[in-house]
């Protein structure tokens, strides 16, 4: 890029934000990021000073609350998980546009549930698994209560993720969590590359896409119970997946809240001309470069 | 009281906050009030060390985001609203519990809509008029919403008061509100004697009743036609009230987003023997101790 002022990336440190730092370096954009106890960001008026102070070309948010380990943690610690991901983008909305600066936020697939048709949710569907439809996990309700307090803004990207992954080993990895779980749900879902998200967050402000949401998963889906056979088949493990009999022994033995399981269209993102890959090659390639966090034996 | 200990008021100089003030005055119970200018209690440990130093007895809650003129303007300040409603409940209720400290919250009824039966909702029904049943206006979205994050609290009051009004002619008192509009909705509602509600407020800790939610209305339930009769009555008015035609005509003409009008069963509160009038009691009482703002020339 031309462009010599920097990007402020809220989050940075988190799971989704140091992927997106990592493509902000090979890009060779220099970006801000900044950590709570340094500048309150959750805050309109020191969010504001900061914008100002630093004066960047664009605002990136991946700052949420998506609870540790998972997001039956939610619904415990309400409001934290209210104030991370729906207070803040609202927030950080006033502060994007009391000072004149474009941004983008880091939503979630996880506001539907289920398959509407052959190529999945639009971004013009309206969320099936939010408080609205009174079916969901309290974090799911708050992510689409985010998108809820971002209508009407023209200045914002909403990049939805859903279920990352990548080649490394990691608690937040969705291959590392099936390769651990004792149990999995069968299920069909869309799935993001970690790092194929981010580089399309960088990307959709690099080459100026229009404003608006989008649906930043892989293209097509795919379920549970493949992705268990590629995990043996391109790790060379042996290993006996267990699954639930149904979502019903699921929610009876290993969940507090109900999970989203959902199929995404990505042909918006995709129309905009950036790339993105088809699921199965994405994971196909993420467990070719796998990097073990401690050894195989622990799986 | 032979508690020494002062009694932390928080939103003490709005409306409902104001009435408590003058409650507690009228009591002789101490207090400190607090604006967000000076500690910033929207925030966890802000407000925490504030507690720390004072070291009160109770705490009240009475700041929230009801939008000026009125609940319409809650539909574009969607952030500020969440914030007070939801988010600032739950981060009162980490303080106190963090604390040990015992503490009441004004909510509202207008998280429900309609009348169930003859004596109208209980604490027991749960909100129909919310985010979870998707035919809300924002504001009563997160009224719900807050008192969802203070479920499961064991010290702390719910107080859910409902169209406010008193003797004192004021742009947030239902009498001034139905005397200067230029049309009016026919409902029947449970509606809300400032003094009264403020007096409730410190009577359930002065004497201790069970922690928990409690419809702070007027007994009984009246309509607003009913309402503007007793205005010119009781006023010696001969003012002509114009009525909508119906609800349809009122939301295409005057307002933005459906309106909470219902019945509330206030039995939970008068078993604890805290006294409350009989609605048209209220209404008759205030009307006879009437205090113009300016003068009826502006009616």
């Amino acid at each position: 890029m031309s462009n010599n002022k920097p990007i402020i990336l809220l989050g940075g440190t988190g799971y989704i934000g140091s992927a997106i730092a990592q493509q902000l370096v090979a890009t060779n954009i220099n970006y801000h990021t900044v950590s709570r106890s340094d500048i309150d960001y959750t805050i309109r008026d020191p969010l504001i000073k900061f914008i100002k102070e630093i004066r960047p070309a664009f605002l990136i948010n991946a700052a949420g609350y998506t609870g540790k380990p998972n997001v039956d943690v939610c619904e415990i610690n309400k409001t934290e998980c209210l104030q991370g991901n729906a207070t803040l983008p609202g927030v950080i909305r006033a502060a994007c546009e009391a000072t004149g600066i474009s941004w983008g936020h880091v939503s979630s697939g996880c506001i539907y549930t289920g398959s509407p048709n052959e190529t999945g949710f639009k971004e013009t569907d309206p969320p099936n698994f939010c408080f609205r439809t009174n079916n969901c996990s309290f974090y799911s309700g708050t992510k689409a209560l985010g998108e809820e307090l971002l209508a009407g803004a023209e200045n914002v990207y909403v990049w939805r993720l859903r279920i990352p992954f990548n080649h490394i080993d990691s608690p937040r990895n969705y291959l590392s969590k099936l390769m651990r779980y004792e149990s999995l749900l069968e299920a069909t879902n869309s799935i993001s590359h970690l790092n194929e998200f981010a580089r399309v967050c960088v990307e959709s402000w690099q080459k100026r896409i229009p404003f608006g949401t989008y649906n930043v998963t892989n293209t097509g889906a795919i379920t549970t119970r493949r992705v268990s056979e590629l995990i043996n088949d391109k790790l060379g493990l042996d290993k006996e997946f267990c699954f639930f009999a149904d979502e019903v022994s699921f929610m009876k033995t290993a969940a507090k809240t109900p999970r989203s399981n959902c199929v995404m269209d990505n042909s918006k993102l995709r129309g905009t001309g950036i790339a993105i890959s088809q699921v199965e090659d994405a994971l196909a390639k993420s467990l070719a470069d796998w990097q073990w966090e401690h050894s195989p034996a622990s799986v």
